[in-house]
């Protein structure tokens, strides 16, 4: 295109098959990109849907195995919901932030604040199943990092991706969950602008940028479940999603 | 690349002077995009900074010309913030959604939840002036698109991205605070899964994303204060900002 802009691309790695417990992700991974006549180079970042990595791990539970509990069937009534999906969420969740008008936001166990503790039935084989947040999800962003060195002697960075809400503003934004091999957060707080002004407070949160980036050539369905990303200057570093969690004592919005 | 894989590209508007009030912004984003090399496409997105657009808005107000009310001298103790710049704030704010720890979150009155209502003195060349937000960032996405259109005969649509907090979640990112020729949400809820679930509850925020995956492009001067994104597939359509704002009666984080 031109030599002097600074330029990014996302390519969506399309061609993996339905994925199941056991596989071997980041081979997979590594196949689909090579299918598509692509090589990882250094500085590339991975990012994968969470269903994905769930369902490798063995985190889609059929709901057979869920026996609600008195409390999931109380309050399977009031949020309208199938109890034992409730009962999924309530083993999931450590603190529940809201139930109100048949939503119900949870903290999970990691920290994260989004609906259902996570919990979610969508692109799964097993109609009568539920997926789970990955146990540890930035494990498995360097579990896959790990097999991309292993398998094609490059280190990348890698993102686990999923799809939350957010308060104020309608629709949903992908962000990320797992973090490995890059500083999820950009500091510019050093930093000065063209004026000679320091730039306060301006910390960005690029992992979640580009989880959000990502999402644009995901779509929805599981056809595209990992995207490359490439040209993002990052700064690299054993990077945890836990940095991208606000301390409660910092939140105003608990 | 690839033939077959999804591809989408970012491409950082570098060259861009200093933006002046009443500068054709349009005009100089069709010309730094010509000395890079850069035709515009149908269907290209082109995402601006809100600074920008605020300079060349004439909503640049030097702090002489903000007298403090006496609430914005109570508020300014408080606050531990200039008095002239709260008293901007107030005047931009239509409601205080939080004011602890230093921090005051406010509703502009578009209907954006963000910090000091907008108000910001990063990047000004006038070390004592402060940046409002565009009176109607709607239509000055729109003033852009219609420029390109006039100047180039091509039909891109048009943001405008803020840098904005979020509750819960560490680090700021860019929103769209101004949308123009793309629907800004992508509602996959009529849509089925790849096991014929359908996806229910699943609308993203696609000018969210984009304005986002932008700013991993732009950095945090304003040396990149536009990016040209290619390859995404939108729903035209006059979109407003509007529409990537939840309605009171469905907030439960008001």
């Amino acid at each position: 295109m031109s030599g002097k802009a600074p330029e990014l691309s996302l390519i969506g790695l399309t061609g993996l098959p339905e994925i199941r417990q056991g596989d071997d992700l980041g081979a997979l991974i590594v196949e689909a990109a090579s299918s598509l006549g692509l090589e990882f180079r250094p500085g590339d970042i991975l990012v994968v849907t969470q269903k994905v990595v769930s369902k490798a791990e063995g985190r889609v539970i059929p709901l057979r195995d869920a026996t609600p509990s008195p409390l999931a069937r109380s309050w399977a009534v009031l949020l309208d919901k199938d109890p034992r999906l409730v009962e999924l969420i309530l083993r999931e969740a450590k603190r529940i932030v809201r139930m109100d008008r048949g939503i119900l936001i949870a903290e999970t166990r990691h920290g994260f604040i989004c609906a259902n503790a996570g919990v979610d039935r969508s692109n799964l084989p097993d109609q009568d199943a539920a997926a789970l947040l990955p146990l540890d999800p930035d494990g498995s962003a360097k579990a896959i990092r790990d097999r991309i060195l292993a398998l094609c002697g490059i280190e990348v960075a890698a993102l686990i991706s999923d799809t939350f809400g957010r308060p104020w503003r309608e629709g949903l934004t992908n962000v990320a969950i797992g973090v490995s091999g890059l500083l999820p957060m950009k500091d510019y707080s050093a930093a000065v602008d063209d004026f000679g002004r320091r730039l306060q407070a301006t910390i960005i949160a690029a992992a979640d940028e580009l989880a959000a980036a990502a999402e644009l050539v995901m779509g929805k369905t599981e056809r595209i479940p990992a995207v490359l990303i490439r040209g993002y200057q990052y700064e690299k570093g054993e990077g945890w999603t836990s940095m991208l969690l606000r301390p409660p004592e910092k939140d105003l919005f608990r």
